[in-house]
């Protein structure tokens, strides 16, 4: 390990986003994220496997987090409520980096590999959910729909956020698109 | 153009297949599928652009199915009862190729990237699903939760139809989800 350097990977985080924005994910080089941050490459592999992965790291963290609001609910939540409070908790983690989940957003739907990551992230997330609800004694198949279902919810809440230009909440999106699930799957 | 063969497209899809379970996908060429079928490579590259199209082509078929489900049903079901209708007409059509479905799902099964695809080409699927409901004048976010949340229910219908060891009947199982996913979305 080299020497310890301040916010190391939140700096190399602003520096890919800036470059990628301003030049495309494609054109930009890990030498160039480095020495935007003023650090070296290597400092950027301690962190990252790849420049790829600066816009994915984030997914492990959402992950474990939803993991822990499941196992951590109340014993008496209906599966896709105590599934609804966990993804708004991860709304609300979204939402205080907002102007960067945007600019991440627009890169991503720049590029056709990049879009296909972020569905097999989101698909990880479902069955992190589904995998939470099993644990806590929901049992098949309703702990896949309801984690599936909900992932759905949160999508199309995600979705409205990233492309509202204003700064509406996105854990209230999150609820609206759950109420909306629900009326929908009920044929109303 | 080369000469009409008989049925090169099945057979190719079959030799694909055959190869696929005996040897594994990595492990199988071009040239053998060609091989195993009687047929030229020229012939296979005729029919499909690789030798992992041999497993996707089919989705597009199942596209332009749900497409035309969706346009021809009748103007008072509601969106989701559209959206399981047209599903269950796919899952019948799935099911005519029960071995044929079930050997290819192992096939992807074993493989990281294939597995990636699949999820890709179903996700492309409720987009189809989505656009269909919006030309039925289903507004958003109605239209995309709709399709997902659909999609979600036939995904684990499908899961459980590749894994029976019997010949349980896919259309009914996927109107068994929809009535769970009703369930699980309404709390019960």
């Amino acid at each position: 390990m080299g020497r310890w350097e301040p916010n190391a990977r939140g700096r190399l985080e602003q520096a890919a986003l800036e470059l990628y924005v301003e030049r495309g994910f494609e054109n930009t080089t890990v030498a160039e994220i480095a020495e935007r941050a003023g650090l070296t490459e290597r400092t950027f592999f301690r962190h990252f496997a790849d420049k790829r992965e600066v816009l994915f790291a984030g997914s492990a963290v959402l992950g474990d987090l939803l993991a822990e609001q499941i196992a951590g609910g109340p014993d008496t939540a209906a599966p896709i409520d105590a599934v609804m409070s966990a993804l708004e908790a991860t709304g609300a983690l979204i939402q205080e980096r907002g102007d960067w989940s945007r600019q991440r957003q627009a890169v991503i739907a720049a590029n056709a590999e990049l879009r296909e990551r972020e569905l097999i992230k989101l698909a990880s997330l479902a069955d992190v959910l589904a995998e939470a609800l099993r644990r806590r004694g929901v049992a098949e198949p309703a702990a896949s729909l309801t984690a599936e279902a909900g992932m759905a919810a949160f999508r199309v809440a995600y979705d409205r956020w990233v492309q509202q230009p204003g700064n509406r909440n996105l854990p209230r999106l999150i609820r609206e698109s759950f109420d909306q699930l629900r009326a929908v799957t009920a044929g109303h």
